[in-house]
């Protein structure tokens, strides 16, 4: 396998775009991604889109094709759009990894996008579903918030768990989106603050749920050659990993944990021959703050059963023994949920090139992870500095 | 690159399928395509499934895993949904293919499915029309019956074109589907009955155009060493191919070819080292009766032109000069979106094989052709006998 490396990341900021169209999010992201690159349009041998809901929220579908329409990309190359519910983002940014690290071609543009805030409430939340296995797990009646406020229930009775700790992801994610200038909800927020607000599905509360987003984001993909003439520092893709799990919540023994996560993290430290303990910044899926804690377990970073106390003792910010969610994460920053995978990827770029507003200092190893449906799809990737 | 073999099929009947779910239908495809190939479960090494609108039609999407899950697959392998309209099915063979010949794994797992007749018609025209440049071309208000008249209008004005010539291409596919058990609707029609038909989108009548569909088909993919130990005759993979091409119907400055189409077909008759002139057994896609005459001279086994003569003097049947949609092609097998680009491998391997109802004496090398939305996707793929 060659040497792959990111040397364009683009965004739109992430919050509502009511009057812009899904294709022209994606198109802005991307067109920025490539400027910044500096490649040519028809040096770009594929296009990976990611998308989860746009057929259901937008009637708009073949976005691959389309968004490479819009950005006058040429050649007739393979445009192609991937989907795997929240993880949409990632697996999209897998393939392109995959077509340059096989020598399928030179340089791969990623794109992931999502547009939902015009949408009813109840709108998005049936689409959201279209992720749960709704065969078998219908009768439950459970939603995604459902879903996490039992592995929090869980979480409490095996491990022992405060209001106040998980409170903690979400001050911490939330301070850090204000410093973020693409994030939609930073806020400095109070324990009392977040105590006070709405339950959602007992015991997550509204602040420990992330937002219904719009935006894009995006990344240049090159062989080492062509990352010889970025004229950004280029970061090195150190490996990516695509794994599955159970999608039936009855399936899952332990609530505690994401067997597609834990897998995942598993093989992407192996083949990036890097241990947990190196990593300086991590971009992780915290759809709601229990699953911060129970991802940044899974993944390795910090021992089973002490997520809650580590979030509490606040070594998870910034200055932290490993900075989690630096941009705001999915609570601060934002779920556009076939963006996401996508915009982690753009965050830690920027953390590695030491360019980012919220900058973890020195950091030299970043870690994405971004999660679909019920542990269905994951993605973990660990990236590097030249 | 490695050689791939396709070296088991699995097909559900294309048609009405109400009271099963997608998930069922595409899982049953896989389990016969399995169970044929003679591979354990757990030598799968990653899953691709093509799918259009389930979200939309069925609320449901994470189909790779769901499915996945509903085969007992196992090792959390990458499984992965791709979307390009009309193309799903072949971009999801193409990926699979991608994973085998570049040592990703050794055998992969495809599926297509589709399921959308228990949908209102209005739904079904909402859905599909998700695959037009909805941004853009939504003022002309074309769906796809309009953007196929308007080809057949402008290949009657450029090279002529009776109501005669494009009625003998449904009188060959819908003979040729009542030899199929897996055709939806099989048929025998005079002319007189197809002049007499519902008019859609003039000039197309009812008979001229597809029915909606219902449907999974599936395939395992394997390296040489696996396919050796084939019960069946294993069918080589020559070549697969996809591009991409106009989303806008006002950007094809000729609307009596698909560019996407003529670059597939060419990259992959080079890259096989094969000319049209071999090829014995082709399914296209004959979304309407006039697309079978562009597509047969698109991908040059007709001379442009001359497609509607060909069709009107029986030289594509399947006993004539190159046998075109013997298993009845979407006008008569039916089109299951994603499923439609998987059903076409499975005929022609069932051709190569020497196994097919409708068999093509002698056949040994095949084409399948898959077409998205107005060009916007396309996927050309060759097979050889061993």
């Amino acid at each position: 396998m060659r040497e792959v490396f990111v040397t364009g990341i683009g965004s739109t900021v992430f919050g509502r775009h009511r009057d812009t169209a899904i294709e022209t999010l994606a198109a802005r992201a991307g067109a920025e991604a490539i400027r910044q690159s500096g490649v040519e349009r028809d040096q770009i041998g594929t296009v990976y889109l990611g998308n989860f809901i746009s057929g259901p929220l937008n009637g708009k579908e073949v976005l691959a094709g389309i968004v490479a329409d819009r950005l006058g990309l040429s050649g007739n190359i393979p445009c192609t759009k991937v989907e795997g519910a929240c993880a949409s983002g990632g697996i999209a940014f897998r393939h392109a990894w995959l077509a340059v690290a096989y020598g399928m071609c030179d340089v791969a543009l990623v794109i992931g996008v999502e547009k939902m805030t015009h949408a009813s409430t109840s709108q998005v939340t049936s689409a959201l579903n279209c992720a749960m296995d709704n065969e078998l797990d219908a009768p439950s009646g459970l939603t995604f918030p459902g879903l996490f406020g039992l592995a929090w229930r869980s979480y409490e009775h095996k491990y022992g768990l405060s209001r106040e700790d998980v409170a903690s992801v979400v001050i911490k994610n939330k301070s850090n989106g204000l410093i973020n200038p693409l994030a939609q909800m930073g806020a400095t927020l109070t324990f009392d603050e977040i105590a006070a607000s709405s339950m959602i599905a007992d015991p997550l509360q509204l602040f420990d749920c992330c937002p219904a987003s719009d935006g894009a984001a995006a990344l240049i993909l090159t062989s080492k050659e062509f990352a010889s003439k970025s004229a950004k520092q280029p970061v090195r893709v150190l490996s990516s990993v695509q794994t599955s799990g159970a999608p039936q919540i009855a399936k899952h023994l332990d609530l505690c944990s994401f067997e597609a996560t834990v897998k995942a993290a598993n093989q992407a430290f192996q083949l990036a021959q890097v241990r947990p303990a190196h990593v300086n910044v991590v971009e992780l899926h915290d759809c709601f703050s229990i699953a911060e804690i129970i991802d940044s377990e899974d993944l390795g970073l910090i021992p089973r059963g002490e997520g809650a106390r580590w979030a509490r003792d606040g070594r998870t910010t910034v200055n932290g023994d490993v900075a989690i969610n630096p941009s705001g994460g999915l609570l601060a920053k934002g779920h556009p949920v076939g963006a996401t995978g996508v915009g982690q990827i753009y965050e830690v770029v920027a953390q590695l090139r030491g360019e980012h507003p919220n900058q973890v200092q020195g950091a030299k190893i970043g870690l994405t992870h971004n999660l679909g449906g019920t542990g269905v799809a994951c993605t973990v990737n660990l990236f590097g500095v030249v």
